[in-house]
């Protein structure tokens, strides 16, 4: 009795203060914060007095690890290990489950047990059983099976062997090659955790504008260390493949696909990189694509390229993920019809270890894209899906923007490729054309910065990434409770305006920055800022003049078949959707059309005053944000909360800026004056276009 | 009663688990960790029940903080604020402390005050009696007065505004120009406890190879963020000011400091500065060296180069701070000679807001060097002291060097420019030539990892550089002990081998790296490990065989009469002591001697086989450090454990590989095998002049 008191005493002088205690977002969504709950921490101390796993196993000793501090963290107890505990970890043949799978059950005065045919699988399993506890949730009676619906889930980390990373907002590199393979930073073991704990498999250390240099012995040694430690969290590393490293590092005069002695090189470097590393997981390329190169410098196809590296990979396993983001440098077409032109007569000529990674939208993670044509497009091709985690495009590392809503988007659209039904998150789960090879990548948004991603909120842009990896079924609000409620706590008055202040974030962002299907007017080289202004760069297609083509008559680029026609790319009804003016959604109608401005949209506004209101509507909800967010002044803890408030004061700024910018230049060819209830720009559009930002973060050096 | 039960049975089943936790290293020396001696304890609890501060200034504030954090910490209690505290902390008029000194007292029964003229006195003073509580010292009957020796106590970041850091190991730049103003990094304000907590009183933010660029007001804005936040810590911001901004982004045609509307601009940049920025530090400039403009381009002298910015700066009390790091690019004369010669003829010529920044030695920061010539040399002028902190030449992020000796070695050598007892020190306090103005700088080698120095025990050598800014009589040992104590705790199983591996280092690595006087055999460029043979560099003062000269005779760099007669820049005697084969000190003798390669040592040895034998002791060294470090598993906290474990790891390899190459490399010339007890190389030369290392860290960008 005393024991409980003290416990009690304990928790109600020491646990409040740790919990309002500055906390520097390093934890991320793993904090295991004392459960305050009391009902809910003795029914959890209650069920669970003791644990048991068999096993000496890495992965064994890390389960263990995680529940030792996730029990210390929640219920300020040491769980002790026993021969047979109330919660069993255990090895068993079960069928249905695959090899990362786990079930989860308990009954009335049974042990809890977490099963699985893979130690991965248990892994998995008790970070599983972790998120339930730390949302507070029940564990009595539960009967949980999961399984990943797609099998490869990997980050794509556009890391440079200086530490630089391209597109990065997070400060530099965690990857610190110069002091790896023997210095192991602390941060590679807790990455591994965060990604083990929401089902990501896989890593491309490298940036995909690759240096062959990471393909030289010193550097496999470095990467062994790596996959070493990132081994027994389930998790395979891979490399980008600089398409003419035979050339660089090989002392070859070719890097020819179809040459005998490029073939032997390649490999030759896979087997002694197998030799390292026996679960390498293969070559993520970006060949002939803004300066890389590939194939095409030798006539051959992607596929020629691809297949090559297939083969090397093949023996051991490993596969390749080749990019479909490319854009000719000879024929002027336009851009969003480039990837599909290229890689679809392709369809059917591809090993079976490639994949054909594409990006969410057709031209280049724009803030909102229609989904990509090729999707459902290559039925024999598996194709993988590569969404931006990284905010290129929506406010780096200053901008509170939650993307899972944009993700579901393009999940949820419907291809028609084999009639309605045909989502694109079933051509990624191979489920549509029966694919067992399948893959989704996420471009990281994770630096060197202590909380990881920049911006606290950015964190759920990881967590939400790897959710859907897991399962694209699962809801964007869903997953922002889960997140909130681990990363924030469970009450309320905390998770109520943090969750509406994310699902409206993406929209608001859309709003500010590129309404109505605008798209690629931000500042050149950094992409940071508007810039919509620009049409002096070296080809067509980098300017955004090119894109949104405003004009005395209107705005917009006609896709339809008075223009480029791309909406031809799209299967029945989808072409005729995006193709007619009318049946267009909205949200896209600049994407496709070159529109009046006198135009007549939905809300019988015509289209400049809709356009306004649009941009004003994106920055009024920026507002509305940060009013919600202030209400969580000393109910959460005071370093993020201030974070947060601070930068959310920035993303008002911006939101101005954009909307300033934007509507001034757009003006110039409208001649229309701002609607109503539209601000008037705070400066003049030539103080816009003199802005430079010569030291903006995330951009590639130019050595 | 009961209350003392919980407390009890709180700290035994609570504190030694946070204190074997992982411990990241980003609190620095500034732990808190629960005091764990219970007598200690009470007698510091029954003491300070309460506290009093006057006052609501933001310094009050953050001493009020800094209390409570610290007191929640050590003694695991909330110490209440009252108006008559048990613990006063009171501005008073007290003559002989200065605008920064402070006084400690206590009596039996009586509280114990901390007093000073100023409030930054009064933060000073509460660290200090922080201290004492971390290294669990008696608080009773204390009498301490303390105000610091010298001036200003400033670090120089070498930061560049993209985020690289020059000769950083430890990460990029802490300063995140990008999301500055408005969004101030946690991370600033714990930086600037941990200067005030050590005496730093200034921090030059901007790489001494400057970009005109701070200089715009874009920049400036963000300065001052910084700045004000700064303030209360009682810490100056300084820039690096760029000698051609005035073409670069001003406009003119010229930089000449005699024009007068280069001055008018400086006068007029200044005046903006100030205006946003009352307490702005001042200048640090480097001028005609290594490719930066001066002075010199226009005829002029480096004396009417920094008076021009003096006058700009007098009006407001602000500073220059102008470099002697030069090296003539016409006269090809002994570069350890060249900023003597271009200096000491300007004495008496600079204004009464100048000082002259003198690196301790007369090269560059090598791992030893005897003092630089100018101190003692330029009576009419104040010297400043430019230490290195950051460890360029001395194992950069993987080896453990504590280099208080080596600041010593310097601090405590005699010039004799009035005589004997005319020591560097009482240069740079300024007492041997009546100066009023008086200052030292150390290059910082804080970066964003999250330890801050890259290496969790090059913390000590940023702690040990502000201990003896404040106080250079202070002895390596005595700061060792501090911070061990307050790092890692006062257990003599802990403090003991720390204190002997931290201070047998910085001797170990000069053995490894360049015994007997050698210097500058390092890489080129990254400088990074051995590299002897190098000659192929653009200057001849580049290349490492200038500096070495070995040949079939001997090795050594004649600085007698017979050479460049550098010894000739030193007072007598030394420079009868250097300069004499027979009474140079051996740890000098290669610096100043030409030395045959049979030449007899002190120790009867023959300098080749003295040579080796010293590579082979230095890596010994190392070896037992090793030792010593593994006797403290599970005695302090995992994490940094096994950090500086690895680290020790590299540090045997990099000791061997400088031990390795170098050898092979003089043996060429000696053709003398080596002696017993000199571990046979474990490669041959070719392989060690093969290695490359394309990314090394710390290198500053081409751009």
């Amino acid at each position: 009795m005393k024991q409980v008191i003290i416990k009690t005493l304990l928790l109600s002088t020491l646990l409040i203060p740790i919990l309002l205690h500055a906390e520097n977002g390093y934890n991320l969504w793993l904090q295991y914060t004392p459960i305050e709950n009391t009902s809910i921490k003795q029914q959890y101390t209650y069920q669970l007095q003791s644990f048991s796993i068999s096993g000496d196993s890495e992965t064994a000793s890390i389960i263990r690890s995680e529940l030792k501090s996730a029990f210390k963290g929640m219920l300020g107890i040491d769980i002790p290990e026993t021969g047979d505990g109330d919660l069993k970890i255990q090895l068993d043949k079960i069928n249905d489950l695959g090899s990362e799978g786990f079930r989860i059950a308990s009954k009335t005065n049974q042990p809890l047990t977490i099963t699985a045919n893979t130690e991965i699988g248990l892994l998995y399993g008790t970070f599983h059983l972790l998120k339930i506890m730390q949302l507070q949730q029940s564990i009595t009676n539960l009967n949980i099976q999961e399984s990943p619906k797609i099998q490869h889930r990997v980050l794509n980390h556009w890391d440079n062997l200086d530490r630089t990373s391209e597109r990065g907002y997070a400060g530099f590199s965690i990857w610190d090659w110069h002091r790896l393979p023997d210095y192991l930073d602390p941060r590679y073991s807790d990455y591994a955790r965060a990604n083990a704990s929401i089902g990501i498999n896989g890593t491309v250390l490298t940036n995909v504008n690759a240096n062959a240099l990471v393909l030289t012995p010193t550097y496999i040694e470095k990467v062994k260390a790596l996959a070493d430690l990132f081994r027994p969290y389930g998790i395979k590393v891979y490399l980008t493949a600089r398409f003419s490293a035979p050339i660089e590092i090989g002392g070859l005069s070719t890097a020819d696909p179809l040459n005998k002695e490029v073939a032997k090189w390649w490999t030759d470097k896979v087997k002694e990189i197998y030799k390292e590393i026996p679960d390498f997981g293969g070559f993520l390329v970006k060949a002939n694509s803004e300066g890389q190169p590939g194939p095409h410098n030798y006539g051959r196809t992607h596929a020629d390229g691809a297949n090559m590296l297939a083969r090397a990979l093949k023996p051991y396993g490993g596969i390749v993920m080749w990019r479909a983001f490319v854009y000719s440098e000879e024929k002027p077409d336009d851009r969003a019809k480039q990837a599909y032109d290229e890689f679809v007569p392709l369809d059917g000529t591809f090993d079976d270890n490639v994949m054909v990674q594409v990006k969410n939208g057709p031209i280049d993670f724009q803030p909102r894209e229609p989904f990509h044509p090729m999707f459902g497009a290559t039925p024999k091709t598996p194709l993988m899906m590569e969404f931006q985690i990284t905010q290129e495009y929506l406010g780096q590392a200053t901008n509170l923007v939650y993307l899972a809503p944009m993700y579901k988007e393009c999940l949820n659209s419907d291809t028609y490729a084999k009639g309605r039904g045909s989502e694109v998150a079933k051509v990624i789960d191979g489920s549509l054309f029966n694919h067992q090879l399948t893959g989704i990548a996420g471009v990281a948004n994770i630096g060197t910065d202590i909380n990881w991603t920049g911006h606290p909120m950015a964190q759920v842009n990881w967590y939400a990434f790897g959710r859907l990896a897991w399962n694209p079924e699962l809801s964007s609000e869903e997953i922002a409770r889960e997140w909130i409620g681990q990363t924030f706590g469970n009450d309320p008055k905390i998770t109520k305006p943090i969750l509406e202040i994310m699902l409206r974030s993406w929209e608001a962002a859309v709003h500010y920055m590129t309404p109505l299907g605008l798209h690629h007017l931000m500042g050149t080289g950094h992409h940071y800022g508007p810039a919509p202004w620009v049409s002096n760069l070296g080809r067509p297609d980098w300017n955004p003049v090119y894109y949104h083509k405003a004009d005395a008559e209107g705005i917009g680029f006609d896709r339809t078949k008075t223009g480029s026609n791309a909406v031809n790319q799209y299967f029945t009804p989808n072409n005729e959707i995006f193709g007619s003016l009318k049946k267009c959604p909205e949200k896209f109608l600049l994407w496709f059309h070159h529109v009046p401005w006198q135009y007549k949209m939905a809300s019988g506004n015509t289209l400049w005053n809709e356009l306004a209101l649009t941009y004003q509507e994106g920055v009024n909800t920026v507002r509305s944000m940060q009013k919600k967010w202030q209400s969580l002044e000393g109910k959460i803890d005071d370093e993020r909360f201030s974070e947060v408030k601070m930068l959310l004061k920035i993303q008002e700024k911006e939101a101005i800026w954009w909307k300033d910018a934007s509507l001034l230049y757009f003006s110039t060819f409208s001649k229309l004056p701002l609607p109503e209830g539209v601000e008037s720009p705070k400066h003049d559009l030539e103080y816009y276009q003199s802005l430079s930002f010569p030291f903006a973060p995330g951009i590639r050096p130019q050595w």
